[in-house]
């Protein structure tokens, strides 16, 4: 059995999985991220007992931990270089949670745990070089090459959100460069889009939930698309343009076998996901078919801690 | 010892490598391209006995063979799927040069040897995660990840030529795309850039190249650039752009270690290396510098070679 936590700057999702890649038990937790680095050692341990409680599992029934982070990680020594939602910089997690818990921890980027997920139980099943995208607030991914987390020493491969996409005439990234895919294809910039629409006076669906929630979210433009608005429609279509040119590219360096859509934005399902193939066809060289290789994520929440899971395992087998 | 033929449209360079990976012996013989695969295979036979002969080398002395193909290859089974310079398809050549030499033969994309070569012997050196970049004719990559060549199962890994870099206003490829790096960055593109620019009147060296020679090469573009040409300068600096854009992407796509710019459009040398890396800083996340990372390549031609040798190399190591 094996001890996940996929820690977001938002929530704590913590789970027991087994060696067959089966959640035994999972929470949802809200993360205290104020109360600083003790103060998650804390709630890691009040969730790790509350976890085994439920279910009536001895210690020595745990093997490892597995900890997925939204951040750069250096896995070899488990530090966390840098997670701007939790505030952390330059934080030896492996080594604090060792001591704190008392079993042998390892650490991935959550991007890269969701990917080990998807590639285990989900829609990257029976693949050994993989892309598993993630659509969310930003955009990452995570890439599994023969088998393996392909993280980078310095835990930059698979930082796609920061793919230069429109250099000549995008917007300003929170990374100080311009035209970033992160700009462009993630939740924030659906938002940003349907926002700018309304402002525009275009004739949408979108305008009365504005008017009733002061903001949009990319849930609502998917709503409001699934219904048929044509200027939503619109706005994820430009953003499945970007999407389908940065997988092509990326295709040509890495040559997935599969490419897995996920995050909470791609919840919106094949609304999203065929523009995406339809771009991304529109960008390949012939031959090559997005139909074949671009499925939606099948864990949702799950792919975290599952993949954590994964990660544990293969270091005791 | 490995017998190594590198083999291109134009010529075949060969070489027998020994397990340190010095060259014994090489030969460049120009490439029988009309007389189809019999033919090459004939000439293969002639090489070897010729350079077995110059060194006095007994059959049971080599090993193995390795083979670089300017194409797609499925290197599992050994098959070229497409070499167009060759009007090769679906070839299986490890199968048919086996039977022809009576050795075991292994067989990889020319980009990939070159890889291996620089990363063994040249500017790749301790390094295990390596992008070699080869500037000719074309624009292609070999992408070593974890101290393994990676192919992708279609051999379309690395095939960065055919990256969408200006898909809004780009030049037509010849695969049928538009704004494909290859047709901005390549030694084609600086070539016909020049004598654009030349067409236009402008005031360049470059002109009387021209007028001599009744067209121009990426050579006379650098060499012009290194008399300080302003117009060639901004030639080259014009693909160095596009050339450092995609790079940059490329990193955070797979997090080199170290990229090497080879081919034969990088014998142009700093007056090429150092405008891709002004860009490649220009376009990367903050932190990550293009001195430390960006190398000229160090075996030129031969690189192809002493990186076949490693691939034989290490099937029997």
């Amino acid at each position: 059995m094996y001890l996940c936590f996929d820690l977001g700057g938002t929530n704590i999702k913590a789970g027991i999985i087994d060696a067959e890649g089966n959640i035994r038990v999972r929470h949802t937790t809200p993360t205290k991220a104020a109360a600083g680095i003790d103060g998650i050692l804390q709630q890691f341990k009040e969730i790790s007992e509350s976890l085994m409680g439920e279910i009536c599992l001895r210690r020595e029934e745990i093997k490892g931990v597995g900890v997925g982070i939204a951040g750069f990680v250096q896995t070899e020594d488990g530090i966390v270089v840098r997670a701007v939602n939790l505030g952390w910089k330059n934080i030896p997690i492996k080594e604090k949670l060792e001591q704190h818990l008392g079993y042998p921890v390892f650490v991935i980027n959550d991007a890269n745990a969701a990917a080990l997920g998807e590639m285990w139980k989900g829609a990257g099943q029976n693949t050994r070089d993989l892309l598993c995208l993630t659509l969310g607030t930003g955009i990452g991914a995570g890439i599994i090459i023969d088998g393996k987390i392909h993280n980078g020493s310095k835990g930059l491969a698979g930082e796609i959100g920061h793919f230069q996409i429109e250099p000549h005439r995008g917007r300003k990234c929170n990374c100080g460069k311009v035209g970033c895919l992160e700009t462009e294809s993630s939740g924030s910039a659906l938002a940003f889009y349907g926002e700018k629409a309304v402002k525009q006076g275009k004739n949408t669906v979108l305008a009365k939930v504005m008017k009733d929630q002061q903001k949009l979210t990319s849930k609502d433009i998917a709503n409001a698309a699934a219904q048929g608005d044509q200027v939503a429609i619109q706005i994820i279509d430009r953003a499945a343009y970007y999407l389908g040119l940065a997988l092509a590219n990326i295709y040509l360096v890495i040559e997935p076998q599969r490419i897995v859509i996920g995050g909470g934005v791609a919840a919106a399902g094949e609304i999203l996901v065929k523009p995406i193939i339809k771009w991304f066809n529109h960008f390949s060289l012939a031959g090559v078919e997005g139909e074949k290789l671009i499925l939606p994520a099948k864990l949702g929440n799950n792919a975290g801690i599952i993949g954590l899971g994964k990660l544990v395992d293969t270091q005791f087998s």
